[in-house]
């Protein structure tokens, strides 16, 4: 690798490679689990995988790979390259090194029983049978924290853990600056003059064939630039991106044949993602600078696509011909302003996964504040559904009647991922504020209309996605636009885009 | 496992697991590569298979697990099973404890070296640019001949390698005996009365489309008792099975829109190496008991239901209406006798992979005679494309003009594989012996006419695949057939099923 001479960091990344070998063989196995596999054959990929996964954490844990660590972050005068190799490892390394062992045994045990007893909870609408189980989690979490340490909020330490150096305080900072702007817009839109939550086209019973939807997908996402020969599109349940290899990122999809714009939106959203991965230095494969820096800037570019270039008005007016010619029934007499509203249309509404891109960040602010509190003490485990309600409320303007629609409606808890939610929302921060400096270069809007994607790909390639994980996340984005991260960019960019969509005059 | 009570042999278990489970995750490397892989990313994947692979290597080489070998080697008074595991890892041991890392390690690089002259000698037709690769892969197998030892020929040592305890001198016995029977009765065919050649309707240019093929392929390969929730039928250039767990089993087809023959003949094979994996005792998964026994007892099967099943005239007889459903026009007034002659056309000729039924083994002695000769110094390697030419003239009646067409059509050499084919023949002979034994309960013409494949399937489960590796196969064809192998089972098939066809009278 480049800028690598320090004789123990070449050592590290010779045994890292393995790390990153077997990693990708986990991808594999999660893939083909997701796309492929036979029904039958679940218990045993399950036990393949979690030894694999065993594998991995012996090779962390190995006697050597850790001494070589330590005298690597001893080391002085390192190359931005190295410095960034170290500091990887370190972030990756410190839940195997600083949590014993027993705890993340107890943790996996813990969470897979609440997970089961979740779903029957969310299904029988039963809050108190999940309650003993999250009344654990927590504890676990909280004892993960203190091994983990942190300066003040133990929930800095778990934030960490997804968003590297993300804090409490950041998150605080961010999000009530979204809330005071977008909490008051959204009132604004559902009172406009015009607005409306029914879309006549989509209702349950016109029908749009998925081998059209595959057409159009195909079309768009060779229009984003994503490379056939280095990577596949396949059809899963829940669509997701995963990287086999360097020259290996596939996607997936899922089509609803009653609904054309799930397939088009999450596979512009996944094709986001491995447009990210597609892009970064090849240099850095199988090295701990290999993959996107973190979750939050990958849903950063995720929703990029998704949301800022996708659901564009100005594409949605270049794709508009495209989809009423394959349903040139279906769309009859439908005009480009009518699927603009389809795509964007914004609805205050219970469930997170169904949330507009105007209210989705307000569903993360609501888990922030929750997760925060509950780590703290100041709401207690079995208070959270009414401490639930209240938010929805206040953020939303609409109150959960049974806590299947609230406090139980993510799994995310129930795996014990607390800390997780916030990167969906950075992700909305980071890819507004890279928007920003972007139209600068690129006339975004002007080649949307032309159904030009490729200009907005490159510029990714070259400013962003080409530095993997060399740069953290708040490196990166000064790095990228030249201003630490604010949330004036997004709040600005949505408040713009919806006054126009729903004519809302601005000052 | 049942019947596995001696403590050393259940660590060996343990231990052997892992391999077990690593085993699988390269074939499910394997598996994409060839179904999935994005063109550039080839590189990366071999990388990681060839780390599997010495993960594995260090995993038999481990002293933990070979003292505990060695130790079960030593036991008295071991079950059925428990010295069957004994066996098997002793079997498989033997060439990473017997032949020195350093011989292994230069044949792999010798043979890849001569993989790729083996491609440019072949396409320019100059035998010269292969034969010192050849001479070099030679003396590499007489010295792991020498380093896995033998009584009396070093070519026992390579057959051993891929059929257990196949001897040269067996060979000679049942191959001198297919020599007599069958190349005196290929010479009746041809001259028959009606032989021909010609099929009207497999001519280049009528069109059988692809999606009507996969209808049928489906229908058939259900109809065999595959079971869908245990495994997948996926497309390769080259058909294969693979299984990747004990409810993973996956073939390969390839659809040929000029002829649809091969997607139906090689779907029926690779169905049967699948009928093989998913009828082995479940009980044996993970352990040295999995998987079929033998390269030779697995194309016993394979072939069976390819050429005694799939080409059994009855069974044309009932897929020639199926046929004729989809291909109404391209098989306009085709009638039974012609599509039988079409799916069982003897026609000796030079290259191996086309061959026909009866030919098919008198290609594999023709291999089996030049390796036991050149191993044994008998032919030189310089002289090998005149052996070639000879014995082809002898065996088939046939003579390559060139060496592309004679000695460098396979690829077998080049991979250093001497010792592998006779195996092909062996399950000819496996294939009959078995059918023999199963028509006294199984009225075999009777139900084939009517369609039904199941109880064929049935009788083999109960009877054959249970036994996975339990049973070495000489034992095994013992247990089975009640009488050690011979050739006669199979020259007697043959002579009696075609000489129906082709109308020759017998004795």
């Amino acid at each position: 690798m480049k800028n690598v001479n320090n004789p123990t960091i070449k050592k590290l990344l010779e045994k890292y490679k393995e790390i990153s070998l077997l990693g990708k063989v986990n991808a594999l196995l999660g893939w083909d689990l997701n796309v492929n596999l036979p029904r039958q054959a679940s218990a045993f990929r399950s036990e393949q995988s979690a030894y694999i996964a065993e594998v991995i954490t012996d090779k962390w844990l190995d006697s050597k790979f850790r001494s070589l660590l330590e005298k690597a972050n001893s080391e002085k005068d390192l190359t931005l390259e190295e410095k960034a190799i170290v500091r990887n490892l370190n972030f990756t390394a410190k839940i195997y090194y600083k949590v014993p062992k027993e705890l993340i045994i107890e943790n996996e045990k813990v969470t897979s029983g609440a997970f089961i007893d979740w779903r029957t909870a969310k299904e029988e609408n039963n809050f108190k049978k999940f309650q003993p189980h999250l009344t654990k989690i927590v504890e676990i979490d909280k004892q993960i924290a203190e091994h983990l340490g942190y300066k003040s909020n133990p929930y800095d330490a778990l934030l960490d853990l997804y968003e590297p150096e993300l804090t409490a305080a950041e998150c605080t900072r961010l999000f009530n600056g979204i809330k005071k702007e977008l909490v008051p817009f959204i009132k604004k839109i559902t009172k406009s003059k015009d607005y409306t939550d029914q879309i006549k086209f989509i209702n349950g019973l016109t029908h749009y064939p998925k081998a059209d939807q595959e057409k159009i997908l195909n079309y768009t996402v060779e229009k984003m630039g994503f490379d056939f020969s280095r990577g596949r599109v396949d059809i899963s349940a829940h669509p997701f991106t995963t990287t086999l290899g360097p020259h290996d990122i596939r996607t997936t999809t899922f089509y609803s044949e009653t609904d054309f714009r799930e397939s088009f939106t999450s596979s512009v959203h996944e094709t986001g993602h491995a447009l990210y991965e597609l892009g970064i230095n090849s240099d850095f494969a199988s090295t701990p600078l290999e993959g996107g820096v973190s979750l939050g800037v990958h849903e950063g570019m995720s929703r990029f696509w998704e949301n800022m270039v996708g659901k564009n008005p100005n594409f949605l007016r270049f794709v508009t011909p495209i989809f009423k010619s394959f349903y040139d029934k279906q769309l009859a007499g439908v005009d480009e302003a009518e699927l603009i509203k389809a795509f964007d249309l914004v609805k205050p509404s219970l469930i997170r996964i169904h949330a507009d891109e105007v209210t989705y960040s307000l569903h993360i602010v609501l888990r922030f504040e929750m997760e925060n509190e509950i780590i703290n003490g100041k709401i207690a485990v079995k208070d959270a559904p009414e401490a639930w309600r209240e938010k929805s409320k206040k953020l939303l303007g609409v109150e959960p009647k049974t806590d299947s629609e609230g406090v139980l409606q993510d799994v995310h808890w129930a795996y014990g991922n607390l800390g997780y939610f916030p990167a969906y929302a950075m992700g909305n921060l980071y890819g507004a504020q890279v928007l920003s400096v972007m139209q600068k270069k690129v006339n975004v809007d002007k080649e949307l209309l032309r159904g030009n994607l490729l200009p907005v790909k490159n510029w990714l390639d070259e400013n962003l996605h080409q530095y993997g994980s060399l740069y953290f996340p708040s490196e990166l984005i000064k790095k990228v636009t030249g201003k630490p991260l604010d949330y004036t960019y997004f709040t600005e960019y949505i408040i713009k885009k919806y006054s126009e969509i729903y004519g809302i005059a601005t000052k």
